[in-house]
């Protein structure tokens, strides 16, 4: 077997452990045969898994350790005490090159604090960013920052601008994926100044995409644009808001089909409908926020994700490794600073 | 007949103007029987309405003018030309105590413009918010600053809290609503200053409601407070991110109805629970933002409203004035910086 990619998988993280993520492996290993996995966690746990799949055993490698960092730990704590702990130790494998990308369903603050320290970032990249896929109406959009980094200047929220649309450039093959800037009003004048200054940029440079001009929260879901550049603050707001109306209007349904007996038999015979519309907004399905912008593919799979989430969470770190998305945007990001009018124009908004 | 009120409506404002604004009026009067209207906007086009409704025509006045402000007028244009203009004679008449509240449709910068510049704020209210309630799993909540201060520091945001906090309470009958601060986290370190220094003064001050702390994007559906705090920034794109999922959600849902023989069956029998779900999420029902903090009432009713949601708008306005929201407000602030904790918060944090 040629072995095309390594992936470390942090099986202490999230709420299941190993009985999630080795089933999850195995599932993600039928559609990427060519690949190795690293367990890093309780070895006892982790063989009582994999000794019901043998197919992944056959590819498997344990590294034991009974450290683990929880979920309520401080990324302070995490970074002074997480040393042998099964996140820094899978981080680690990556950094010395043992494996291609990590996934962890641990805690974000932690993982993103250990991961910034390990493995640094790309160079000419200031700050990682938390990516990730959600649907519209026309597909799927890339949203980044969604909550790395709280402020963003210029010179960040352009090298989001740039980390997005290299991802969708070459893992979703979309050849001049649109980037849009969020803000409050889409006239060149809204919003706060390092958002003007960002589209003075992005205007004026050339980057791997195409620069669509300020969006507002409502084009995020119309699929106005490929990728939604904002700092993490906003981003963080808009996708929980967004979880929130989810949630509120699938249990305003759930009520209102109970409510009467025609309800519930219309609701009996539009149910392969209703399911259909279920698995298009399937939170699981878009589980997997990429921390772009490392010098290694890290992945952050949500705490409560089961096998369907989890798996897909591996599969979006495979794609980042498959589509050699670091390479691609160490070599954008230079193409980038080169360019006179990103100096010229970072130095007037400076 | 007593009057009880007198609301001036910018008859010129929004997408459709008198054949709009004067029916909803007459739809409103049937719900406040002791108000008196007037409408500023072109005479000919008022009276042809009012002509069909003998009802609101008794109690109503027309000011004629023939200038109006458009609605991609920038707020300085508006201020500068906007003289003789529907909206704002419609703001004077409140100024000068000849109305009690004015609506209107037309353009929102504009309409905070001259409203912050014709009515003030109130005393001790630095800047005044744009505010609107949402509907919740609980029932509804009010969320302010929608989008008229894009920053926003400690002290706003805390004035923000009481004029959520006292329109919950008087308008909305809840004795002691609980108030959060939209956040990244609900842990006290988390977000920007000003957020972390807003939370200090609300924990240590007495205001007309009960902090609950920090909440996060997904507690605004869930109903977790009954006010939300945030700057203008973040609340225009929480808003608009909702009603974008909104609009996703019921587009899928309308394909996927349509998809089989069999779904749309189940559409037809479930109708009734789907008309249901639509009336407790319908926008027209919570069209009327506030503006609140003003020397004066002031609502604006979406641009696009019919007859419904500006009938909304009108008594949303209403309420504020019956309830004697500003006195309310103008007398919670006074207490509030009566308190030597919001001095002294304000002075550690500063």
């Amino acid at each position: 077997m040629t072995v095309f990619q390594t992936i470390a998988l942090d099986a202490m993280g999230g709420d299941f452990g190993p009985p999630v993520i080795v089933p999850a492996a195995a599932a993600a290993l039928t559609h990427m045969p060519e690949t190795r996995f690293q367990f890093f966690g309780d070895e006892r746990q982790i063989k009582r898994e994999l000794d019901t799949h043998p197919a992944l055993k056959n590819v498997s490698e344990i590294i034991h350790t009974d450290k683990k960092i929880n979920s309520e730990d401080k990324p302070s704590v995490a970074l002074r005490n997480g040393k042998d702990s099964s996140m820094r130790l899978a981080i680690e494998a990556v950094k010395e090159g043992r494996a291609d990308a990590v996934v962890s369903a641990g805690n974000t603050g932690a993982l993103m604090a250990l991961s910034k320290l390990v493995l640094k970032t790309l160079p000419g990249i200031n700050r990682p960013a938390i990516a990730s896929s959600f649907p519209t109406l026309r597909g799927q959009t890339l949203m980044l920052d969604l909550g790395a980094n709280l402020a963003c200047d210029e010179e960040v929220l352009t090298q989001f601008a740039v980390l997005g649309a290299v991802y969708v450039r070459v893992v979703k093959g979309i050849a001049n994926p649109s980037v849009g800037l969020l803000n409050v009003g889409t006239e060149e004048m809204k919003g706060h100044e390092e958002l003007r200054a960002a589209s003075a940029i992005l205007s004026s440079v050339e980057f791997p995409g195409r620069y669509h001009g300020f969006i507002e929260g409502d084009d995020i879901t119309k699929g106005t644009v490929d990728v939604v550049v904002t700092d993490g603050f906003t981003g963080n707001i808009a996708l929980k808001t967004a979880e929130g109306v989810g949630k509120l209007t699938a249990e305003i349904l759930r009520t209102e089909f109970k409510s009467t007996p025609l309800a519930m038999l219309g609701y009996l015979l539009a149910r392969g409908g209703i399911k259909r519309v279920k698995d298009r907004v399937d939170p699981r399905k878009y589980n997997g926020g990429m921390f772009l912008g490392l010098n290694g593919i890290c992945v952050k799979s949500h705490g409560g994700s089961d096998l369907i989430g989890t798996e897909n969470a591996i599969l979006v770190a495979s794609d980042l490794v498959r589509n050699g998305y670091n390479k691609r945007v160490a070599y954008e990001v230079e193409q980038l600073m080169s360019q006179e009018s990103f100096f010229s124009s970072a130095v007037t908004s400076a």
